[in-house]
């Protein structure tokens, strides 16, 4: 069975009958609902499903139009960067669906989203029309309120729908990408530079591992600092590879790892590298998990 | 959704026709084939199936009825014990199945199958009537040929069929239990001493881990030697363990683990602390893995 997962990010964060607003709205198609939450400082909103590649097309566009309607991006403030109501789409190629189809759906899905709304639409990552455009951040820099200006300049010629800011709901980026791992480490240290100068040392900017993004924070009300990574490309660079990494650069300061987080979800096949490296199995593969059989064919 | 597991071992491991029939029958019933495999030398067949429990049960009263058709213990010989043509048929609880469930199926399986073959049968492990029959080896010592003066003994009363046992058919073991995962540690040595003391070091009856079964083995063809372990409960004794004590005593001969080997399969649970041990994420758990969203309800 292809199974395709959609990510759409939303500028509302406040409103707690957004989140159910969106729900019933999902709930009319044959889609499974992994995430439903928002953020009061960020102000947003991320949802998460997944399904047949037809039916999370069909989800998406019916769920962001209702974003679309409820959303009014003149009134929106919050702590992370946005550019439109509907801020993000990302499609992701889960199992039996390749990032060729991915970028198809993607591509399609933009085109139907910006022309039934009159949304300038962006494509991102894997279904960029340019390198310029891979980064969602430099697609967003300037925000919803830069974006009339942004529009002006020939080299952000839209890729779907209005060559204009809408501005009740801005401008929107639709992308195919890899699953994302979001992990962070914790370090047995309050002291921030350290955790700064490990993120600067493990991430692809500084030097560090090619899929890696990280930052340093600190986490005040447990005392103690956290190295906080996005794994953009698990084949490439394997969870394992970056918290040995980390652990090594750690040791130079003479600080242990305190605990790891994963944040949300990670595919089966992101855990295989895991389990192959430390229990030293050789090409170690999901189909000898038995629950893998399960799976719908 | 129920499933339970069940892995039929019969005494026939050279006839290639054999895996044929046991499939034909199978295929008749909604469950899924794992696994099916003979060995010459062993002379004896492993088949895996799992589904809904009712099926599985009904599955397994065909496939072991067609075996006992098939088979004929008066002509047997092969190097792996054995008593029966069924020789023996575990049920494993895998995913919302409970023990006290999967016990009342074996049960309840192990009298259909006495009473259609008139064939002697013992229940082992949860499915045990007393504690001298928890352990298969207890059951089986004396094997097809030392039948028949066991059963003569009166702490031998048969769980269910006749007192005797059936000349063409041998004895059955039926019982419940954990999936057992079957790891091996290959060592960077030649010396068999080393993987015979690591082997006492970590099992049960050498004061090692108490869920641990382990020997030493060598791998002439390989020129090294491997700790070979069967892991009867990974809940209470997890792999990692297992694997972090061996490579602890193997460094006392100055010994690395070369590789590991999971033969077979595993339950995704095991796996949840692998990852929760290596990576220091406290509780992960499967529901973190976006397949575990895609499996039957």
């Amino acid at each position: 069975m292809k199974i395709l997962q959609c990510v759409p990010n939303f500028s509302e964060g406040r409103d707690p009958n957004f989140l159910k607003e969106l729900e019933a709205v999902l709930k009319r198609f044959p889609v499974k609902i992994l995430d439903l939450s928002m953020d009061k400082d960020h102000n947003r909103a991320d949802s998460t499903f997944l399904g047949p590649p037809e039916a999370v097309e069909a989800a998406a566009l019916a769920v962001t139009s209702r974003a679309v309607e409820l959303i009014d991006m003149r009134h929106h403030t919050g702590s992370h960067p946005r550019m439109g109501a509907v801020d993000v789409v990302p499609f992701i190629p889960i199992r039996g669906t390749t990032m060729a189809e991915a970028v198809e759906i993607t591509r399609r899905f933009g085109q139907a989203f910006a022309e039934k709304h009159q949304v300038p639409v962006f494509f991102y990552e894997e279904a960029c029309t340019s390198e310029a455009r891979r980064n969602l951040a430099d697609i967003r820099k300037g925000e919803y309120e830069g974006m009339v200006k942004k529009l002006q300049d020939p080299a952000w010629k839209v890729d779907a729908g209005p060559q204009v800011r809408n501005e009740k709901s801005g401008v929107t980026a639709v992308g195919a990408r890899m699953p994302l791992i979001a992990f962070n480490v914790n370090l047995h240290t309050n002291d921030l530079e350290v955790a700064k100068r490990i993120a600067n040392a493990v991430r692809h900017v500084g030097g560090g591992l090619r899929y890696v993004k990280a930052m340093g924070l600190s986490l005040e009300d447990k005392g103690i600092v956290q190295v906080s990574m996005n794994l953009v490309n698990y084949q490439k660079t394997p969870i394992h590879r970056a918290v040995e990494l980390i652990r090594a650069e750690a040791a130079r300061y003479g600080v242990l790892v305190k605990e790891c987080e994963l944040v949300g979800m990670v595919p089966i096949e992101a855990l295989e590298e895991v389990v192959s490296h430390y229990l030293q199995i050789p090409g170690f593969n999901a189909k000898q998990i038995i629950e893998y059989h399960l799976l719908p064919d």
